[in-house]
């Protein structure tokens, strides 16, 4: 079952499935191809394009929540390091006109055989530029009217990028799993964020 | 003159002539080795390795800066977008063992000769793993009691880089042009960062 009822959207996508984590003026999705594994995105749930739109309030509920879901992630991915990154604007890379924090959990030499540590940079750019395509692509194939479990793995092959699209299924026993991550940590810390020890 | 008096440390380093913007928990400031114009950093002045450190005030302070500062660079450096970037923790590409935010104009095309607009990352990278060094040889230098002047331009050519490491002057000139800037955006919004229309 979704974290919420509320439809949540993801600039024009409906991305209700893939929410793992739901503040007062903040979402946290799983990603439909993450590039690592724990890659996933944080938003302000006002659809706005640039981090300039959003008011003091959105900014402080936005980055707590990064700082939250990124010290969730680095745990349950068993992580060291973690990139945060946002491109704000088109001409940074943007593709989906919404705010969103993409936090990646590292490893180390997690990509030495990409090229190393920086080689998470062109994924991402990639990834990004991708993930407008891939999201039109998925609610299209939902219009379709296709039951969810015939639909599941059915999504066209458009490109030669090795990463597979997930299924809703798939994507929403993830994020339930976070969810349950993100409570355990709720109960270690303190409202404001601190361990409390 | 320096923006302040307070001893402004950059992981160990002195960058109290680079800092053009404080807040009661955050600083900003210019770059050594800008890798587009107008790319700067904000940190906490906190010296903290990593994002999960920070208190919930901090955090809130930190990213109220970054819309802050990324606002002015936006229109003063004549931008359309922004790269923000974190590299938190060494895994992740982190040189600098104090958090910082990456903030970053850009333009339509201006790194088409470079590969296009996911160059940005790589030069990040490279960039961020030099910082260390450069703020090394910048110390070293100043600790040879050579005096300013003398000094400006001195700083050894150990990289093939062609972007040339800046004096302090010219840092520091830089840093009291945008700290004014600074003022002209306070004058023209709201304490919450709303523009007043």
């Amino acid at each position: 079952m979704p974290l919420t009822k509320d439809v949540i959207k993801f600039g024009t996508f409906v991305v209700t499935s893939q929410v793992f984590h739901l503040t007062r003026l903040s979402f946290a999705i799983v990603n439909l191809k993450p590039l690592l594994p724990g890659h996933v995105l944080v938003s302000p749930r006002r659809t706005v394009p640039r981090f300039n739109d959003l008011s003091t309030a959105e900014v402080q509920d936005l980055f707590l929540t990064v700082q939250r879901v990124s010290r969730m992630v680095e745990r349950v991915f068993d992580a060291s390091s973690l990139n945060i990154a946002i491109q704000d604007g088109v001409d940074a890379g943007q593709s989906v006109p919404h705010v969103h924090a993409h936090i990646i959990p590292r490893q180390k030499e997690d990509l030495e055989a990409q090229g190393g540590t920086d080689a998470i940079y062109g994924m991402m750019e990639s990834e990004d530029a991708d993930l407008n395509k891939q999201l039109r692509e998925k609610e299209r194939a939902a219009q379709s009217h296709v039951p969810q479990d015939e639909n599941k793995g059915h999504f066209p092959a458009v490109d030669n990028d090795s990463r597979k699209p997930r299924s809703d299924e798939e994507m929403q026993k993830e994020a339930e799993w976070l969810t349950k991550e993100m409570a355990k940590d709720a109960a270690s810390h303190g409202e404001d964020g601190r361990t409390l020890s």
